[in-house]
């Protein structure tokens, strides 16, 4: 598994010098879903890279890829790896930095590997419950449990805007209300105590890299109905300490869902 | 001028070294208005120590800040410094980053010089109409004229909730909207071409260091109605790139106000 982890890192980190590079070049972008649902040629150039890395490392891996077309796998036998080239790509486009590349290794349907790699801020976060959890060289405890009124919130816009699921009450709870618009960027948050918890509706290779750290960690997330997460598609997500994520769910659990 | 940026330049990174040394300290935090309108010891120091330079180097400077009681200043007659020793206190307390020392210099009612660092970025955004605008020892210039739907636009957590003056709208019509908690990161999104906008509820001395930037630059603000800022207490507050600013007040002004 050490093996696997430093080629990992070393395959983010020619990914990251690469689309550093690109900051000289025009950038190509494109809208997919919507006019805010951009795609840039440096996520399609990122996700390309790391998917030849991989089938050049294990010729048998599955790979589940923001960019290339597959959001679901219909079964998680074997190994699986799911790739977020750009997290943020808005962030990436308007702001060149706030964004991250994001890579999860499953086996089997259990979690490994995760790597959350903020680019701009060269703030790596990787591990797993098997090697611990690490802040580029640095091996990191599990934050402080703090509840929701102890802490700031990260929240989606449109949730929080419509009130859905209560969003604006836990908003209220928590001491303040955070939008980043990079789903790794919060759940670093969460990883490092800088958030108490996150809501948002989100894309299995935006949570997926992240809940493994989450998870080595002792912290909490699910669907936002308490579900397990499906890995399948998009779905409304939340995350948090052990504690605020309860009363964060407790809040949502007195709407109509 | 030269020599006080200079000296201003000294005593912010100065404070900075200090503030990132009381990390591995207790600190005491309080609360003002509400449990989250928070003041640490370091606020309070570093307000302090600032205003300490300042006299030293100008016996007959009149200082306004956030920590010293003097909201307001009955008259601008003279040289006036207008200081935020932490802009971001809760971002400062729960994450260690994302805050900025700010400090903005008026001769006579005229905006002269404007300092925002961003500490933990080492980030420093200064200057003023005479001198020109510079990150970091680099002279920057205006950013693009972005439209509304072009950029990110910041915004205040309590006005978005509520869609006062119509903000819900403004960030739909925007790329997307984004609540860091700190009004000197907002105003350097803003210079920087990260931000199209920024709307906000603020006190002087979160606006006023960067406003001198964001006016050497061709930037545009004021109170959210189009009036002038007045510089005496906290106001509704507007700012973003001439044509954003022009849509955005377009927007507000269908409102009753």
């Amino acid at each position: 598994m050490d093996q696997m982890i430093t080629h990992i890192k070393s395959w983010i980190y020619t990914a990251a010098e690469q689309i550093k590079e690109s900051f000289d070049e025009d950038l190509q972008v494109e809208t997919k879903s919507s006019r805010k649902d951009l795609v840039t040629s440096l996520d399609k150039q990122t996700q390309e890279y790391l998917t030849r890395q991989i089938l050049n490392y294990d010729p048998n891996a599955k790979i589940m890829g923001e960019e290339n077309g597959r959001d679901h796998l219909t079964d998680l036998s074997g190994r699986v790896f799911i790739i977020d080239p750009i997290d943020g790509t808005m962030n990436f486009v308007l702001e060149h930095e706030n964004f991250c590349i994001m890579m999860a290794v499953y086996e089997d349907g259990v979690p490994q590997l995760g790597f959350v790699y903020d680019v701009m801020k060269d703030e790596f976060l990787w591990g797993g419950k098997k090697v611990g959890v690490f802040r580029n060289e640095q091996q990191i405890k599990a934050p402080k449990d703090l509840g929701m009124r102890e802490g700031l919130v990260g929240m989606n816009t449109s949730l929080y805007k419509k009130n859905a699921y209560n969003c604006q009450k836990i908003g209220d709870h928590a001491m303040g209300v955070r939008m980043t618009g990079c789903a790794g960027k919060e759940l670093i948050g969460i990883i490092l105590g800088h958030r108490n918890g996150y809501i948002s509706n989100l894309a299995p290779w935006d949570y997926a890299p992240g809940c493994v750290l989450l998870d080595a960690l002792g912290m909490k997330f699910s669907a936002l109905d308490g579900e397990p997460l499906k890995l399948d598609g998009r779905e409304l997500f939340i995350a948090g300490t052990p504690t605020a994520y309860d009363e964060m769910r407790a809040i949502i659990a007195n709407t109509a869902i």
